[in-house]
């Protein structure tokens, strides 16, 4: 920042890295400041536990302080993103549990999506195959997603008697794809196919199976080559936003980007334009 | 509910059947849990009249208690849907009111759309023909829209002199369609088209006319052979979490679904699973 | 107003006439009560400067209290709409700006948005070629938005190392396109094309370049014709209930329709139609 004295970002506690993190219940790997996390119980479709929710929502609190990481893709091997919570590792237990234990519960999986908007870096989802229940939570809760054709995303709460109010749904599907088609699939608990998503504006773009990865990812890499400060900042505000009167969100969109004008991005992208250059980012 | 003892729903006044309830200025037959509501005086088109906005109101305020109605159907006879507010019926004693008068008639009209989101059960409604002012209301209040490539739906307030915002207008039709359509919509009274409808989100789906009841009927009728109480949870929290930051949202789903896990419909799912059944919901 | 004695609209300070307005910065011209704003540095693609947008923030706050203007169309000289704020004369001064002098700045691009929606008059942009940065935003703020199928329109303020909230970009382009579709367009700058803006709802409807003008005009004109009392209602509600809860928004919409109830407009309308005439509005 030109206006700051120091080190930047000199804060302690904000520079914990996470490119050598080893994941336990997923795979992830970082190249070139994206992250790359894989769901990775292909032969049940790539299911959520206790324990991979607690660690997602672990993951995406850290890296908040990540500064080895721009931008994230989330995906799932095997042909799907992820069957949602486990009938036998998480329905059964939640039928045995009390109120307290429940709530635990709700919360716990919420806070994975809490953690996934709070977090500066932009998430893009590669979905193929299967995208259901808390999966298609993870999906909604990114800020990009790219499908396929055959994808497959169902918010099937209903199936098993429970609401479509499941970690967020009934307040971020709305604003994506518009009330009623929200209505109908949280009601229903349909699938919805990979054209209906991109019609809907649920996906942002649909690709070949195999091609659909690479994809997500040259879009993650563009983002962390860029002004990833202001990213960050696009994203708070997309966030921040949300329930603001429109006369108090350009108030805070005046302080916000005041805020940006004073990083070095800025000033480099303005003298790369004079020299008639392509800018360099670094995030300051 | 598991965790409470006693008998189910036994609160005194939450249990007042409607199976049976003759309305006076509408027809209502309740069938396997479905009401199936038809405006019906086709030679005008269906139009409302205070009476009919008044029992509406008191209608849909009785099914909040109903134990016999888990989904409702609204549609109209003779191939049109609704033509709202009478001209000679109610647009020229309107011209007769005072101030109070004015407000108190307003207010009964936003009444009856109050009343329509804060029932539990889902309504769906099945759209043919003339679609308009009012009655294009009281298709937005609903949760789920079928219509008819030759259904014209107009918020014709401006036809008359007056504002877009009528009985919610200009907060519902945004979030259903988008904010620039529905500002042309609104500022032009112009009718949107079956197609446009589809192609916008207004509606979930077009039929031929002919199919058109009994398509909205079988919706209705899966609605109600679910978890009904969840989809009463799922209909209160896409109003409540309507103005809601988005952490704020997911706390209040947390708790939301906490409370569906304790419901016996959650439980009879897991149990149905595990038996490779399909599970009977009985929404307590 | 039918309630109201003495003059109408007595109130002083509320006539100012702006039909003889001589702009500095733009072209500007009311004809039949449309004002027509031209963006009109052709050569550059009509950029923004400094002068510009105070300029922008005075007319516009100055139409709320201009009887003689009903409506609003802007566009841009020479087949572009826009570029945004000018690189030399807006980004190289903004580089050497302190933090309260980037305030200043990004309030009072914000406040040329507020003024937008503040004043009650229909605002209908005519988009042709280049809508970037700044000029996008202008384009947002309007109510009514038509394109042409070459219209390039971009959020490109991520390409200059800032963040996508500027002017209230983050506010107001998710609820017209969409949280998903905006989300990319704001991190990664790119151009939508008109045939997407039409798809997505940013556009109300594409035309020949060589009839996009007149089609807005003769759109303006309409509403001009139009309860203009009324549509300044819609518009003041469309803003007013942004963050409301749905009941709360509909008890706004019962006061905001008994005052349009209350008009001369509303009485015109009723004796109009039993006299099988078209109405003719004045706007009181």
């Amino acid at each position: 920042m030109k206006y700051l004295q120091g080190e930047p970002h000199a804060l302690p506690g904000n520079h914990q890295p996470l490119a050598s993190y080893e994941a336990r219940h997923f795979l992830f790997a970082v190249e070139a400041g994206v992250a790359t996390l894989t769901l990775n119980r292909p032969e049940r479709k790539n299911p959520l536990t206790f324990d991979s929710y607690a660690e997602l929502r672990e993951l995406f609190r850290a890296l908040a302080y990540a500064g080895d990481v721009k931008a994230i893709v989330i995906n799932g091997a095997g042909e799907n993103f992820c069957s949602g919570g486990d009938v036998h590792e998480i329905i059964g237990p939640l039928t045995r549990l009390d109120m307290p234990g429940l709530l635990a519960f709700t919360r716990m999986t919420g806070d994975v999506v809490k953690a996934m908007r709070a977090c500066p870096q932009p998430i893009v989802a590669a979905i193929d195959g299967v995208c259901a229940g808390a999966g298609a939570m993870l999906a909604l809760a990114s800020d990009i997603r790219y499908g396929t054709e055959r994808s497959k995303t169902a918010f099937l709460f209903t199936r098993v008697g429970l609401a479509g109010c499941d970690m967020g749904a009934c307040a971020l599907l709305p604003r994506v794809i518009g009330q009623g088609r929200a209505a109908e699939l949280l009601y229903s608990g349909r699938s919805m196919s990979g054209l209906e998503g991109e019609r809907w504006g649920f996906f942002n773009n649909l690709y070949a199976p195999e091609a659909l990865l690479a994809e997500a990812q040259n879009f993650a890499r563009s983002l962390a080559q860029g002004p990833t400060f202001a990213h960050g900042m696009t994203k708070k505000m997309l966030q921040q936003e949300w329930n603001m009167g429109v006369d108090e969100a350009i108030e805070a969109e005046a302080q916000a980007q005041a805020i940006c004008m004073a990083t070095n991005d800025f000033h480099r992208a303005y003298h790369a334009f004079v020299a008639k250059q392509k800018p360099r980012f670094e995030g300051d």
